[in-house]
């Protein structure tokens, strides 16, 4: 029986960074995993393949361009679904070769299979190789659960992989429909909705609660949400969906509780997903995961109940992000082997690759209201910025939040495009302890959209010293918030 | 006699925040420019045109998809002048308005018309309304200089307006020409030669010295050198004009000291800029400049020899960046009215606008080494980010310098699409005394770019490693640096 130092099942971002970690330690590592190639959710119906569609979406719909050339300007007039397949191959296959390059250059092994507890120290392997079926025993010191999660499909949802789509079935083969139903204003839900918006299908959203993306700043999904009405998207709030119906002409319509009914090409399924644990049989090594298939871990060192089984990654729950789930995985490595693990993030961004982009640091205005946490915010908007103006932005902010007193910056928040690589000038301000005046002091390239930090944090100080606020630049406040009263 | 705190010579970005500034400090402030439209440089001829040119060039020739799509994707066949045009003027009115707004706002009076000292106090304003001319003089307690430059024209070109052109030529009505020289592979040579290359046009760029932006740190000039000669640019260094001829057919032709000749359908000289103070009349207030009509100033508080006149911006030389000049002007209108300017830049970025983009924060590696600092350099490539793959680039670098021993990061360096953006991340880690490690413990977003940080990091880190460097976070160092061996 072959015996390892650590066992890691699954080789998305958790596993991986997991795996490379523990081999650069030394360890003999082995990945297990059942897809036919490495890489996890991630590389294969998620992050990777949907990035590469939004991409290519806007690419070829010329989405970034109208602000210029006008809502009818398109570079491509017939999108197929040739035309979003072709660069996902691509991506994809440059991905797993880049992974399967660093698993050989660090000695990492791996098998092509189903993981399943014998106990809590053994694991069989089982793998079929063309019309064969073989079993094989490994033993672990130490095993890392890092799984991932696949599309939860409730019983009432026809699914069909045919017009009644999950987020799997919809990546695979990605097509563009006349009309498009989305349920479930998550992530998932929101950046397919977006992404086809911007391709001129007509998108329902419908979510059964009555807001979304409650971990975001509240002005910030405001903003989104008045941007997808503008161009004609529905958002369809409190809409709990009772059954799906199919039409005379076999598309299905979603009839919701209410008596709203919605009916379109194709309906994508994407209210929320299963921790892939069902076929681990957890009870062999004393787990039980929740009616989610998710397992509980220790924050910090990410062990599960059972201490020489970790979890990390998607299967333990939010915030469900690549980039969080690496961080997750190499903390786990560490800490099973004994070395010190990274400094704990002070906070990490969360970024949300809706059209337009969405990302996050720090708190939100409504974190820092409940705890009662004396604040002012400075805001600014893209257009009011000349590289907005030479990109024809109409849309998008930045949003600081920033304490009176310390004039430390509590948190930002970013709506339009790029947002998701601008966070993190915000991130370092916060985490290496600067405050609203690092942003008034220091030159920004010009022109560029990140000078929306300094008008944002200009229209901060402005505020704050109507307050009265004990002012070190306060001489530097006013002059660059270009639409301050 | 009308009679001002602050008169402001020329409305580009140093002399627009120095009248804001000023006015916000409660003074009288009047603003003179010989334009018919407030802006300067920066607006009418220089920043915003050219960067306007350069976002409509790379949107409708295709060209950051080119790595999905093949080298011979367009997304427009025929780009005509029109094209070119068009886009230009809606981003100079709004620029413009923006402008005309703030000080408007702010009780900034603005003159338009040619100034020119009559003694240190006085200056005469001579303005011509339809075919009437008339002269005003004013009175000033302060005066701020921030006229900035026009282009050098030596007598030796043959100027015409027609093919032999200098950049305010080339940019009033850009064209896309046949076949295109470029005389100065400075700033505005290399982003005019990079961005008509982008357009498919054969472009040769001729420096009478051996290198360029010798600012810049060499490592990413010589990876910029690389992508201008796979694209088949011809880049001529030591290649000093002798003369301008013109062929048959009336196109000009380059005579270069060596030999060569260079013919094209347009030539366009930038090599040089000159001080606009030729009719300042400065012998009055007892200000000389420099042969190439540049002023001195105090580096800290922008006074020239006389104390109560400022000169900021591009009239007095590098780096003549618009970023740079804004904090010149605050700075100085800060200083003539007794308030506390604002902190000094520990480092400002530099921004280049060419294709690709370059930025730049803190020292280079020729400079380190100058200083005789124990370092070490990680390097990353977009190209082996998901971000990069997702995007198709396939070139582009981050460069991190890191200080032996205390772990500093002593500079970032950039070249690839988003450059100018993503420079900001290097300059607050490093304004805010953080080191490589930084960018170690923190969460990116995934897919970003900014992750190149993190592999610049952890490549760096791996080779302080092997020189037995203590290791606060080593056990974190090698695994996410894709391809270290």
């Amino acid at each position: 029986m072959a015996s390892f130092d650590f066992v890691v099942l699954g080789s998305g971002p958790a596993g991986r960074r997991a795996a490379v970690q523990a081999a650069k330690l030394g360890k003999s590592v082995l990945v297990v995993d059942n897809r036919t190639q490495v890489g996890g959710v991630s590389v294969h119906t998620g992050t990777i393949p949907s990035k590469t569609l939004r991409e290519t979406a806007l690419n070829l719909s010329g989405w970034r361009e109208r602000g210029f050339y006008g809502q009818s300007y398109r570079v491509k007039n017939d999108i197929c679904a040739a035309d979003l397949s072709a660069r996902l191959g691509k991506t994809l296959e440059h991905e797993i070769s880049v992974l399967e390059h660093q698993f050989a250059r660090n000695g990492v092994k791996t098998m092509i299979g189903w993981g399943r507890f014998l106990d809590s120290h053994r694991i069989t392997v089982s793998c079929s190789t063309g019309d064969r079926e073989a079993e094989e025993v490994v033993e672990a010191e130490k095993v890392l659960i890092s799984v991932g999660t696949h599309p939860y499909r409730p019983k009432g949802i026809p699914f069909n992989g045919h017009n009644v789509l999950d987020s799997d079935d919809f990546i695979v083969t990605p097509n563009v429909p006349r009309s498009l139903t989305v349920i479930g204003a998550g992530v998932i839900g929101l950046e397919y909705a977006t992404i086809f918006s911007a391709l001129d299908v007509p998108v329902t959203l419908i979510e059964p609660r009555d807001s979304f993306l409650d971990f975001m700043d509240r002005e910030i999904v405001e903003h989104l949400t008045y941007l997808m009405r503008e161009r004609g998207m529905a958002l369809k709030l409190g809409g709990e969906v009772s059954k799906v119906r199919f039409a005379a002409d076999g598309s299905p319509v979603c009839v919701l509780k209410d008596g709203r009914q919605v009916g379109s090409e194709v309906l994508l399924f994407t209210a929320g997903r299963m921790g892939a644990t069902g076929k681990l049989n957890l009870d062999a090594c004393g787990l039980t995961p929740d009616s989610r298939g998710r397992l509980a871990v220790d924050p910090v060192t990410f062990q599960t109940e059972v201490p020489h089984i970790y979890a990390a990654g998607d299967v333990i729950g939010f915030p469900s992000l690549a980039s969080t789930s690496m961080e997750q995985g190499r903390t786990a490595a560490c800490h099973a082997f004994g070395e010190q693990g990274p400094a704990p993030d002070q906070c990490f961004p969360l970024g949300i690759y809706a059209v337009p982009e969405l990302s996050s640091v720090g708190l939100t205005e409504e974190e820092v209201r409940a705890k009662g946490i004396a604040y002012d915010c400075g805001i600014a908007r893209f257009k009011e910025t000349s590289r907005g103006h030479i990109m024809g932005i109409s849309s998008g902010m930045l949003k600081m939040i920033v304490e009176i007193g310390t004039r430390r910056v509590l948190g930002v928040h970013i709506i339009g495009e790029g947002a998701t690589e601008l966070i993190h000038i915000g991130q370092a301000v916060i985490n290496l302890g600067g405050t609203v005046d690092y942003f008034i002091d220091n030159s920004f390239n010009f022109p560029t959209l990140a000078e929306a930090y300094k008008v944002a944090a200009l229209d901060a100080w402005n505020r704050l010293r109507k307050l009265g606020e004990p002012a070190a630049a306060l001489e530097a406040v006013p002059e660059a918030k270009r639409d301050a009263a």
